[in-house]
């Protein structure tokens, strides 16, 4: 059959509840700024009642790059996890309206669709605290083999190895995707994350992975190593295609012949850097989709990340169809 | 006894669903630019079928002022129905996480929580599409007379004209109010909420309000009059203060001496104008709290409007008080 998406994203379903924090809150929350950190719904409510106003925005991370994706005219479609209710549909709608496929059941029992905390300090950085809610209730029912053999890409994030039922529907996607002749991409989402599955992230990325995104933080604890050098070249012995974040320094792009850096543009007004690195992920895919070359796609990568981090929240607020055609 | 709010607000506790759209939008769907519109649930969830990506913030005229306010430092509370569910949820956390007190019990029964499609356009006009949900069952006894007693000014919007039973409400707040020597403030609101109800909204001008917001068109709407003069020299006749706002020119105000122009302040990087009265009317009413001439009233509403607008949603996001103190 000939492949009806591009790129298939499956994550964890979450809206965004944004707010500006200082550092005297992150301390006295005892939160590490830049990572990402699950809570109880109790502990959600604690820190959410110290919070002042917020706004609410479609995220999850796999949803962030399948938005930029659909945004940039790409074929897509997501699988993940909502509740049947107002922040459930507000996540359906958002990413239904860029052109994604979400077809995925509700959850009609259980906990409320998940949100994440997202705490913004003055220097732009965002630390989070995640609710998983109806996200743990993803299982293998929920991957739509159809869907996953109509996919070029199946995309997944790191962050789908915290609930515990969605592991097996993500190996079931790297399965179904393979059998198809498809590719796989995983992104490694956080260095915690990372830390947390460390053995499994090593199995899945020599055996199942072919496009690798991670940040400089996430690519040295999955080799342990303090050498970026030394864990890029393992990564580029493991998989086909790499493409590791360094914030404004750009990314470093490998593939089996070549590793390369692709200079980080300069952005100005820097707001909130939630959602750069799925970002990053949707103009690399974009470019991969559209044939370019590695490093191109690194460029596209770093232009579209640098985009989602002038204004606050993980989605794309402008056409980036016509921001790429604009700026490429 | 002494009063301990500085504000009260009363009004519809509506949610915001904000999105950016082009003028082919309005114009298929038969909106007038720049005006509210009352929506069913249905045509509600049929617009929202057509919309872009959306981000959800708080909102509601009153609700609005009232957070401008608290965020300014002053002592306010609020009153108006959410039900209870998510959005509602939002609605009272936003506006306590201010310092507002707001106790009205949320509905558990009949319509969820209000909320307005918000339709930005490139020029920065927005154009509301409201479904009042739970706002129907504000009744008088929500109400609460102590609260009431105990606000300096109670505040209004005229949009609580809409919902039936919150006019008996609202009645209700002005008598408590003025029988424990307070003052009433009114907003029009809407030109097209004031010709729904031009004949009441003249009688409540006439006897009941101390204080009066409106635009330009509004006040000429409540006079049946083309000539913005003589409208305003009406409404000095009718009311103790008036304020009137003009867009980018700034605001006309009047008290029984005087009537004076404030010019506007030149707004670098509009964005979208969502709040840009209900914040006006904050400022000003900052003023009245803090004691200020009406001059300088005027120039604090053109102050907090201006900054409303450099960005989406009609709720500050920066610390007003502090914004306060280093531009005025």
């Amino acid at each position: 059959m000939t492949p009806k998406y591009d790129v298939l994203g499956i994550g964890n379903a979450i809206v965004d509840v944004l707010t500006n924090v200082d550092d005297n809150f992150l301390n006295s929350e005892k939160l590490i700024k830049g990572s990402m950190q699950l809570v109880s719904e109790q502990e959600a409510h604690a820190i959410y009642n110290k919070l002042g106003q917020c706004i609410e925005c479609s995220g999850g991370s796999a949803g962030n790059t399948i938005a930029g994706l659909a945004s940039m005219g790409i074929n897509t479609a997501y699988i993940g996890k909502v509740h049947d209710d107002q922040l459930g549909n507000v996540f359906r709608h958002d990413i239904n309206a860029l052109g994604a496929k979400f077809k995925t059941a509700p959850a009609t029992s259980g906990p409320a669709t998940a949100h994440c905390l997202v705490l913004v300090t003055p220097d732009a950085e965002r630390t989070m605290c995640t609710y998983l809610g109806a996200c743990v209730n993803l299982t293998v029912n929920d991957i739509d083999e159809e869907t996953v053999r109509a996919s070029k890409i199946t995309y997944l994030e790191g962050y789908l190895w915290d609930p515990e039922t969605a592991k097996a529907a993500f190996r079931k996607a790297i399965k179904i995707a393979h059998n198809a002749g498809n590719k796989v991409s995983l992104t490694l989402s956080d260095p915690f994350c990372v830390d947390r599955h460390r053995s499994e992230f090593l199995n899945l990325v020599r055996n199942d992975v072919d496009i690798l995104f991670a940040n400089e933080d996430e690519i040295k604890m999955l080799y342990g190593t303090d050498d970026l050098n030394e864990a890029v070249m393992q990564a580029q012995k493991d998989c086909d295609v790499t493409a590791i974040t360094c914030g404004a320094k750009g990314c470093i792009v490998t593939d089996k012949n070549e590793i390369g850096h692709v200079q980080g543009r300069t952005v100005k007004n820097l707001v909130d850097t939630t959602g750069a690195g799925d970002l990053f992920a949707a103009g690399f895919l974009y470019g991969i989709s559209k044939g370019k070359s590695l490093g191109e796609c690194g460029a596209i990568g770093n232009l579209v990340a640098g985009e989602v981090i002038t204004h606050m929240g993980a989605r794309p607020d402008i056409d980036l169809k016509k921001f790429v055609k604009e700026n490429s």
